[in-house]
């Protein structure tokens, strides 16, 4: 199970600040912290503002590249931001996300096919979001197909089968496993990516379903998943989980993780 | 998901007190207590002291049914204790166990027959617990075999596909989730039923281990499980993964049980 730390991203406020005062301190911090906690990639993301969202990316990729040569997770709906970054990157980077939006495939995926880039494909298209696991599959499909002639191998992507909530379907759950049960059959060597809050917007002790997901996610095939990576209960979900499903030899990374402290619970009233 | 409460267990040392003592208020108490928190069922175990083993048993059961009318899950490896529970229950018993060993099919199985019980069926024989999930298939086969000339029907099987530690062998966890699976598919209306704890023995952070399987199993087909029903955490995780599975409507199960307090965490250090 590889992790993508979550915690560089512009949309959230400090972060926000930070980029604004190029405070290098904060985010070489942010990086570091994320690396010691085990994450196999930083998500960079310099926020929502257009006119700058090229230069912010820009410093935060130096920012971090100052401070920890791990490989870098690009997460811009942009072009330009995106092929800037992929440019100045030390090692090859992945990038967040293309899905079939035509958009999508005319600007993004020229540029994962560039740069040679890994890339999180969403199963989604102009239309949206489908409801159902056949439409996600036939996106995934025609996906497949568009990144196959850019050039892109299965083991660059990672499809996402898009996790919504169960708050306001209760089928959400189901679709976003039997989507990535289904593509694993389908397409050999593609990886797995998701981001899990989703799931429980709208529900209470939002923690506790996040982390059975996972669990679930990790069974049905998912072998990535977009976090904070120090969160110690998920980090304990995904150990434990890889554990009974008999992929930890002598149980070795559960039990330093536990030793170490690196994995148990936040008590909830 | 179907509770059978684990608490009367005479070979734990305050029940063992309580039944040397006669002290039906505790019996009484640790009755009510799982049957408020939800419990379907309540085992009952005497202890394993041959000589009043049938006296005890019978004592706990009228306890019990002194406070609740519960179904009770009578728990022995003779067939006397068994058969004069049986005699005396108000509903339908199940008991806990018979297996493919001869003298539980000699002994314990006519019982089943005679007072129409349910029944936790173990995945092992006089050779023990094999190693395999396709022995364990074999044994359920043959077992299935048994049960059917007795007239047992598949809706009062309750397979038991016994969970090992996965400490001593990692692939325990896989085994038991796989043969959940396959016998899941071969016997249609049958029942999977298990115990839990084994699963994280020697291990630390124990109930962590315990959920996780616990959610990997219900995915898998498990319908009911012997646990304390007073385990917040259990709760919590069935209650969370039958919602992640789209089975808990308008998500009123597990909202409720988050409202009255009954699903939550306990923090570990």
């Amino acid at each position: 199970m590889k992790i993508i730390g979550e915690k560089i991203n512009g949309t959230l406020k400090k972060v926000r600040r930070a980029i604004e005062e190029r405070d290098s301190t904060f985010i070489g911090e942010l990086a570091l912290s994320q690396v010691s906690a085990g994450a196999d990639w930083l998500d960079i993301n310099a926020g929502t503002a257009p006119d700058r969202e090229t230069e912010d990316l820009l410093w935060l990729v130096e920012c971090v590249q100052d401070v920890t040569d791990i490989p870098l997770c690009l997460d811009s709906a942009n072009p330009e931001p995106l092929t800037a970054a992929a440019g100045i990157v030390a090692r090859t980077p992945m990038i967040n996300s293309i899905s079939l939006e035509q958009q999508k495939i005319r600007e993004i995926l020229p540029v994962v096919r560039e740069y040679r880039c890994d890339v999180i494909a969403l199963a989604m298209d102009d239309g949206g979001i489908p409801a159902s696991t056949e439409e996600r599959l036939r996106i995934i499909h025609n996906l497949m197909e568009e990144m196959d002639k850019a050039g892109v191998t299965p083991d660059r992507i990672y499809l996402d089968p898009l996790v919504m909530g169960i708050a306001t379907n209760t089928a959400s759950g189901g679709i976003a496993l039997e989507t990535i049960r289904s593509a694993a059959t389908l397409y050999e060597g593609v990886h797995f990516c998701a981001g899990l809050s989703n799931i429980s917007f709208g529900l209470p002790q939002r923690s506790l379903i996040n982390q059975v997901f996972l669990t679930l996610a990790i069974e049905a095939g998912l072998d990535t998943a977009i976090l904070n990576p120090l969160d110690r209960e998920l980090r304990g979900a995904i150990l434990a989980t890889e554990l009974v499903l008999g992929r930890d030899r002598h149980c070795q990374r559960y039990t330093r993780a536990s030793k170490n402290g690196l994995i148990g619970r936040v008590a909830v009233s």
